[in-house]
């Protein structure tokens, strides 16, 4: 199959689409109207109205729907469950958005959308508004035009996604009969910036903490002091020179034990992505990439864990010289997880190494989110790929892993269900920034790559 | 010698001493007039009437005295030099004093002198106006009853040495004619803090400078780029971890090689010091002291060097987590400096080592001033013991070398000349700080220490 082979569309979906096509307009129309209703979760503002809006929109298309309470804001379900014998698919989404600020960067008001140049300007156009309204309508269109789904469909709309989700791994767990599904497949994120398509089939996950180091009372002279008063720069600098070496290695005991080999079908499919050094070097300008440089690229963002200081302050930081020896310190780290590592089991490691280099330093964690992987082989896999293809008309890009965090373990590890990320948006949506936008295009070939999603399920064997 | 064995005073001191006790209250309320003029160089307030108000107030006393440009404010110098035979003492001080901010932090205005409680409150009581007055006074003292000085008098006190002394060194270089002396005396600084006298030989140097690390145009997500982007922050720790090792040793090449030992003067005297583990924890509020705690205080605070971070900052410092890769990160640091020790050399050594080690941080000098020492057996310094036994009843207490750093070096490196350091003020004179004073005992035993100093001298074979 070549990335630019056409895919024979069949004719149950072939009127889906000419469907999409008539109706192109009032689709845009009714995203903008969604997109006038803030839903931001971080300021309680519009939830519950967004709420019984998207429940009422579901029962309009036949689905059975409600919220359910969680201890935080409610999760919405609908659920069409007429297709015996087919597969079910579980489409996740979230309904909140991010914070507008800074509100004078943007150049139309967040919540009063508006079109330029062909995108849809608005808080959340594209994470997740435009993204799971595209999934809805794809339903929508093949009940008009065909009374039914090809598939057996749940919808999971979170409401704390943009909050970190504090509430989804119990809301999964406590409701694994609601959630009994053959795959999960979300649309979020963006496609590569080529504007071809993208499956990702697993993330890494993170912890997250804090190392604080205090001695003397307030700062003291450098001069009558220096080297008699403890230093907490100091000891946050050799404590961390010895948590990762210069080659690149990190040398917290453990660490790596649980650190697999990616699978054939993993390094293929990564060795085939447009990834490289010069690339990124360029984005970011660098003049050369960090250590270990002798790992191909696709491991380093995929398959091995990092330990990055996300910041470290402690002492003088004014112009000129203030001789002192600081009084306190601290570091704030992150480590990216891979498949098999367990943050739980991770932290306890880096906890151990503090306490045995520094037993001083106050250890505080911040956040954990396991990993999440689903085989390149996983069921439905071939499925969705054959969908992106007929949607996009181009092959997509097979994504064994993204460098960033996303809650997909609620489906794959508690769940234990395969779970796919399909993103629908450009990839300059400025999600989570000022004038975020969807362009038009994207979204309308999102409900058509979701029109040929359920279209391929219906064809797949469960 | 036992510290509360009083010394013999003779007659013509004594007479001297009848003098100052019949005048205290007027030099009390003269030191008030003189502390009414700010001469705050930082701000280049009132310098130009104080340097006026100096030169009249020496030419009175009968001394030849003028104000000698530099280029930044002058030098006020003046002479008697009427003793044929008896040494020459040059008395240092300075008339610039500190800003006086947080003005809202000081009980009475800092430039409207008051006493509170036997103390004069104002800004310059302690440093240095007060100290370098009591020495005029003791000059104006033995000129008003014997109508002569016992020894010759230079008198010099510059107006930048709140700002760091940048022309002193010049000025000493290019008027070495000028400063011939056999000894040069500093009234500066606090007693200790039991009130005992103090006679320091030397001060450590110091050099400082900055270490900059960049990579990234901007800080990118850690999921995305952890690993890949170099990261300014581990950058700077795995060279500051090359610096210097958990036990205190600085481990930069060549680092020690000009460090020689104390001498066995040096050591005796060290020895009899105050200087307990146990005081500067509990002043500190430590728990214990920093490496290398195998060598003794005085040690690691008089004849070792030291390096210091002074601050240390890059990257995400707010709350929570913030899943960063930095892309820039600075260290202040300082290193005080022994005898012999070179700033140039040092500074040269710290640079190939970072060139080495780390040859895209930058490296930027901030500061340098050579290190000073004066013999513990230097000419004189049995006189300058013995006048202030004589004026405190008390044996002083021996300083080998004083932590911080003073601009010394310009006597002994570049005049060859022995200089001691003989403060008057109270240890809790506030200097650089709200509410600075001088205790009136301590002032007006200021005036009967320089007037014995002069005696001793007078006394002494040159």
């Amino acid at each position: 199959m070549n990335a630019s082979t056409a895919m024979k569309v069949g004719p149950e979906l072939s009127s889906v689409f000419d469907h999409i096509a008539k109706n192109n307009d009032k689709f845009v129309s009714r995203l903008l109207d969604y997109l006038r209703h803030p839903s931001i979760s971080a300021q309680n503002v519009g939830m519950g109205e967004v709420v019984e809006l998207l429940v009422s929109m579901l029962r309009k298309l036949g689905l059975e729907a409600s919220a359910i309470p969680t201890a935080g804001y409610p999760v919405v379900m609908g659920r069409w469950e007429r297709a015996p014998g087919a597969p079910t698919v579980l489409l996740y989404g979230h309904y909140d958005v991010q914070p507008p600020d800074p509100l004078e960067a943007w150049i139309s008001p967040p919540f009063e959308p508006v079109i330029r140049e062909e995108r849809v300007y608005a808080r959340g156009a594209g994470d997740n508004k435009g993204q799971h309204f595209a999934q809805i309508l794809a339903l929508e269109s093949h009940l008009a035009v065909h009374g039914c789904l090809p598939c057996n469909v749940i919808i999971l709309l979170e409401g704390e996604e943009e909050i970190g989700s504090p509430h989804i791994a119990e809301f999964v767990d406590a409701h694994r009969d609601l959630l009994k599904a053959d795959l999960v497949v979300t649309a979020d994120g963006p496609l590569h910036e080529s504007g071809r398509p993208i499956i990702t089939y697993g993330v890494r996950g993170i912890v997250a903490f804090e190392l604080r180091a205090r001695a003397a009372r307030s700062d003291v002279h450098s001069g009558n002091f220096g080297g008699l008063a403890p230093n907490p720069v100091w000891t946050l600098v050799h404590l961390l020179a010895t948590m990762k070496n210069t080659e690149g290695n990190i040398t917290i005991d453990g660490f790596y034990d649980d650190v697999g080999a990616p699978t054939e079908l993993e390094r293929t499919a990564a060795a085939r992505l447009p990834l490289t050094a010069e690339d990124i070097q360029r984005a970011l300008g660098l003049a050369k990439l960090d250590n270990p440089t002798d790992l191909p690229l696709a491991d380093r963002l995929m398959f091995r864990p990092t330990l990055t200081i996300n910041g470290l302050h402690g002492g003088y930081g004014g112009p000129g010289s203030k001789t002192i020896v600081p009084h306190e310190a601290f570091a704030k780290c992150d480590a990216r997880l891979v498949e098999r590592q367990d943050p739980e089991d991770i932290l306890r490691k880096i906890e151990a190494h503090v306490k045995n280099h520094a037993p001083d330093v106050e250890f505080i964690r911040i956040e954990s989110t396991p990993p999440s992987k689903t085989r390149l082989d996983a069921p439905f896999s071939k499925a969705i790929q054959s969908a992106l293809q007929i949607a996009h008309g181009v092959e997509p890009l097979i994504y064994p892993s993204l460098g960033a965090t996303l809650p997909d373990y609620v489906f794959t590890k508690i769940l234990g269900t395969p779970s796919f990320v399909v993103p629908y948006a450009n990839a300059d949506e400025a999600n989570h920034a000022p004038n975020e936008n969807i362009k038009i295009c994207c979204f309308l070939n999102g409900v058509r790559t979701g029109a040929a999603l359920l279209d391929a399920l219906g064809g797949s064997p469960r």
